[in-house]
């Protein structure tokens, strides 16, 4: 999928929702247990009641592996059933990974041809030959870890020089210089609305992939306070709060709710921002 | 496997080397392609004829997952061979996971239950809480990356504060704080032996898994000056200078000479060292 593609989508469902798919064995409705692959039900169910107000789904893939072979098929499956059934919608495989060269290529491989996600994670640590090869294929996004929302975020991410630039905004400057650099996104945490002004500074024109919505505690308006570009360049990820909203059998149906609630937020962020 | 019996199997075979299983479909040598499982049959015999002079070995998870289920059950059986026909042998899944807390947890269960490795590598950019839940394994080490030897390397490891200290010093500092420490490794690259001596003011009694000595030009001489601590604490990694010497149906043969050429070369160098 190309960006043009995607943008339409947005301004098409007024959304930029993606919907997280931590498909958790231990968390999901007792009643699909006795299913014979309830990952995929799981996930499956939530994808059907939610694709008209989301734009992008992301299986967590260490879900899956969690459960070996037999999650390494549901992965597969579900990525399968989402480009069949909702071509539309932007698949990411969050799976944040990161190695040199020839492996950085059989991770690339193995998620944007094998799996054929449109995009996956990565991790920045080892520098510029662990992401290019990421980037060599075409109309596939390569989505780069620069500011987490999680507590340990701030161990590494903002260790800063002498002259206060952090290592996030080292990542995002040096990333620029490297080739197909404009099949980046970058994964902005919610919790640190703070910093969205310095990040759109140095990538005014890619899309963020912001997580830490909801149950997390970041806010949405603050996220789009600086966040929002010219072509909305915002995805914003929220999972357990969707689809863990509820444990009974009609799931589901208030996962519909939960993510219809978001859309309508982010309609009125829109209208806002582009009026 | 707890450090005690590793350190044993060190002194009793005089070596520290690791064998890194990078089985690559389009490298291993052509007669095997015609086998039901060419990736474990390779891996197998790599394993067989090097197992006298190696402390450890160390599938590349990417190489497997490339090959979606096939290679991911592939990995499986590698591991168990080991850990039945050379159970005094640590393994070493080459993941580079990083993720949060629920999802490393999904990570390390995968790695050190379901697949039984002793070991995993992971990233540092999150931070504590996506390293911890990895921490809490009994006798299971995780080996996190700090200086890496390809040329990205230092695009932002060498990144540094104010006062000259870089990032990589931080994230071996910082993770000394974190919960059950002693289970960490790290990685360092043996192209980086001016670094060597810092890391080990930092780390004076950790492991340290170091790649790049031969096809990427570290010198086991420079890693072995200042990396040696008073229980060897290096685990030397070679892949494509050992599985790859050969592509001929004599393979593991020549494999098997380079690995004891190397085990010659590291047996003199802890002489030298110890006496």
């Amino acid at each position: 999928m190309n960006k043009a593609e995607l943008v339409k989508q947005i301004q098409k469902k007024k959304s930029f929702l993606c919907v997280g798919l931590d498909a958790d064995l231990e968390k999901i409705p007792a009643h699909l247990l006795s299913l014979e692959d309830p990952l995929f039900e799981f996930s499956r169910q939530i994808i059907d009641a939610t694709h008209h107000v989301a734009v992008a789904f992301k299986p967590n893939t260490a879900f899956f592996e969690a459960y070996g072979i037999k999650g390494w098929k549901a992965l597969e499956k579900i990525n399968k059933y989402i480009k069949k059934e909702y071509p539309e919608i932007f698949t990411i495989a969050d799976a944040k990974r990161g190695d040199i060269g020839n492996t950085s290529t059989r991770y690339a491989k193995a998620f944007f041809e094998d799996l054929n996600f449109d995009s996956v994670t990565v991790a920045p640590y080892m520098g510029r030959d662990s992401v290019e090869p990421f980037l060599a294929f075409e109309d596939k996004f390569t989505i780069m870890l620069a500011l987490t929302s999680n507590p340990g975020g701030l161990d590494f991410q903002t260790f800063q020089d002498q002259n206060g630039f952090h290592l996030y905004e080292k990542v995002l400057q040096t990333s620029l210089t490297w080739k197909n650099a404009d099949r980046l996104m970058y994964v902005v945490g919610a919790t640190r609305p703070e910093y969205f002004q310095k990040i759109r500074k140095i990538v005014p024109d890619h899309f963020l992939l912001v997580p830490g919505v909801g149950a997390q505690g970041g806010s949405l308006e603050d996220v789009c306070a600086y966040g929002l570009n010219k072509e909305v360049g915002l995805l914003v990820n929220s999972s357990r709060g969707i689809i863990y909203a509820s444990d009974k059998e009609y799931f589901a149906k208030v996962a519909r709710e939960k993510a219809e609630e978001l859309q309508q937020e982010m309609s009125k962020l829109l209208l806002t921002h582009f009026e």
